[in-house]
């Protein structure tokens, strides 16, 4: 596993740094966003800590950590939608991920079969927030790949 | 201010819902990813309460919740660099937000005056974790922005 040093006490020195030095949240988690690298478009949301990142980094396939499951989760081990890392970013103060990946499988990210977890846009009615799907597509049927 | 209805005991309804119930989390925050709406470009990650999120739907401006300030941050009120919102997502399960906006100012997002805050790309040398910018230009001097 890779070791990853503790983060500067001055927090203006990550802006700038060669060193990656993750900055995990009192939980232990950064935020990782996941992009298509086709196109760029935004597939999910996840977190990782220190292992899943270790994991993703030594070998080039994207692994999460499950809040709700309390496991590390290799992101297409029962779906077959594996994610190969393209390109890894971190942001100017290094607690949030970018991962620029290539999918197999379905081509698809999230588990409900569509390609985006993001497939709802959110407007104001009334004083309200409503919901409209704009992207619907299935590339695959969830109750076939992860059962019942 | 909107109000945001609490989201269903049973998770498996979000996925469809057409009401937007946002998932807050246990400090009241949601993540926002925000990309630029013109080539889907990730600029930053920010979190927002329940004030944040509706002042952002209500103004069509997007508003942050400072975690190190504890207050609510109109993105551009200092630096000219707001965040007009062209499309706003949430995913499945509601506890993350896409904003996809169009930038005034400096057209530049991150605080070190660079168009995005994902401006160095992770990887591993001899066991440890290293950096390397990757796009450097600044559209703004910080210092000069932001004073000193």
């Amino acid at each position: 596993m890779l070791n990853f040093a503790k983060p500067p006490q001055d927090k203006a020195l990550l802006d700038e740094a060669t060193d990656f030095t993750p900055r995990f949240d009192d939980k232990g988690l950064v935020t990782a966003v996941v992009t298509d690298a086709r196109d760029n478009a935004v597939l999910m949301l996840a977190h990782m800590n220190a292992e899943a990142l270790s994991l993703t980094i030594e070998t080039g396939f994207a692994h999460y950590y499950s809040r709700s499951r309390n496991a590390i989760w290799k992101k297409g081990e029962t779906s077959g939608n594996l994610q190969k890392v393209e390109q890894m970013l971190t942001d100017c103060d290094q607690d949030a991920i970018l991962l620029k990946v290539s999918m197999s499988g379905h081509d698809a990210a999230c588990h409900t079969g569509r390609r985006s977890c993001f497939y709802r846009a959110v407007s104001a009615s009334d004083g309200t927030a409503v919901l409209e799907t704009i992207a619907d597509h299935r590339a695959f049927d969830p109750k076939t790949v992860y059962g019942k």
